[in-house]
Parts: structure tokens; C-alpha cells; sequence
């Protein structure tokens, strides 16, 4: 895992174009893309990209998805303030899951916890584990 | 991140079930599932499950997948050895992400590296950043 707080050096464009080659977008031109908090391991969440987020997210340094629910560019914290900065972008053997090393900024899920894999499925039942941090309603005001 | 070695509990049906019908399998009938190293925390690799293989990986406690390429149940390691035994399975707050906190025996990727994700993408080009630690040739037996 790399340390540094934030990818340290831009990335130029014919590397990302190199990037892009090697990803194999799926049938609606999309791949899923894995956040990881790059100091401490924590999974945060999985989310879609297109070509045009990832050569945004290298570019800017900032991650941005694409959503598939409102069909269009996602700036992770444009809304709520709970960006992602970019700290390493990896792709996996296949070319078809990029991996996000990332720092978040407070919440990454939009319930207010701190990543979206909190619902456990345990011998007893399935268990709520991660706390609320932030009230939502607070990061989406109406 | 849970610390034990493996899952240490059966899941019993009712709950296997419950589980299942919160998960919001694709059109294909599939779920992106990531497999994290449950103590260090290192991402090894995603694939996707089905309804049958997240039963049989909560039954047996032995991660299950589906290969998309074979299109049939894929036991990990069914033929390298290289086995992911379950400590946790989690699912994302929208359903259609499954966590699986494993134990990898040896290496998850192909290649012979512990993880797919060896390809980072730097501003001096891409770069191979995952040793080889054990030969692909014995791993498959030709």
C-alpha cells in the first residue's frame, strides 16, 4: 500500500491512454471499480467507471464514477463534500477490476458510515456493524 | 476486520436465505464479490457469484464462485489448491456488491502473485509492482 497522502505527480496523457487499453469495459462500456482507504485497508466501497471517469479520475486526481443509476458522470463529494482523493490506481491481471487506493474525506457511504459493506451475515443473523458517523441528511441537505 | 482464522460458525439455511434475498443479483443472475486477506487487509482479487455459490460458500465456509468464462461453479483453488476459506461475508448497503474477508492459502492470482492487482498505474508509465511467488506451470499441471 502506498502512504503518501495523494497521488503525488500527474499523470500524463499518454500513460493514460495506455491505462485505458489495458481496461476491459464491459458490454455497456463500464468496469467496477474497488476503494480502498490506501493507509488503512478499509474497503469503502465499489462503484462503475467509463473511460471518461477514469481518464478524469488520473487527471484530476479526484475520483469520479460513473453512475449507472442517473446516467452521467459521478464526482464522488460533489454533493455531500465526501471526496476521494486518488492515491494509486491499479488494474487487475485481466483488465476488467481497477483497484482505487484512495484517501476519503469523512464518509464514504450514503448513510453516513464510513464504507458500505456493513451488513454482516453471521451465524445469528444478519448484523449491522458499522456505525453512523455523519447523519445523512446532514451530507444530502433537502 | 475480524481477526479469526476462518468462519467459525455454520450458517444455518434461514439465515443463508434472509442473506440471499437481500443481495440484487445482475440480469446475468450475478453479484461482484471482492476477496480482502482478512488480517492484513490486502485486496486479492474480484469475481462474481451467483445465488448458488454465495449458498455453497456460506455452507461449506470454502469461497465459491461463478466463472463467467466457464460458465459453471468455480471452486477456488479446485485445481491449483491456492483455496480462500471464509471468515466473513458482508454485503454493501444498495445489495449488489458482496465483501468476502478470506484466508488465502498461497496466491490468489493466476500469475502465481498473491493478488490480481499488480498493475499501478504511475506517472512514469505502468508498472508491475507484484512478485511472482510461485510458478504458474505448478499451479496448472499441464
Amino acid at each position: 500500500m502506498r502512504t503518501s497522502d495523494v497521488m503525488s505527480e500527474i499523470i500524463p496523457k499518454n500513460i493514460i491512454s495506455e491505462a485505458l487499453s489495458l481496461i476491459k469495459f464491459n458490454s455497456d462500456g463500464l468496469v467496477p471499480a474497488i476503494a480502498q482507504q490506501h493507509d488503512t485497508g478499509e474497503n469503502l466501497m465499489l462503484a462503475w467507471m467509463n473511460k471518461e471517469s477514469v481518464a478524469e479520475t488520473l487527471t484530476s486526481g479526484q475520483v469520479c464514477y460513473w453512475s449507472r443509476s442517473r446516467g452521467k458522470l459521478w464526482r464522488k463529494g460533489e454533493t455531500s463534500g465526501q471526496i476521494q482523493k486518488l492515491t494509486e490506481l491499479r488494474i487487475d491481471c485481466d483488465g476488467d477490476t481497477i483497484l482505487l487506493l484512495v484517501d476519503q474525506e469523512g464518509v464514504a457511504c450514503h448513510t453516513g458510515r464510513k464504507n458500505c459493506f456493513f451488513t454482516a451475515v453471521r451465524s445469528d443473523g444478519l448484523k449491522s456493524i458499522g456505525d453512523v458517523l455523519v447523519n445523512p441528511d446532514t451530507l444530502y441537505p433537502k
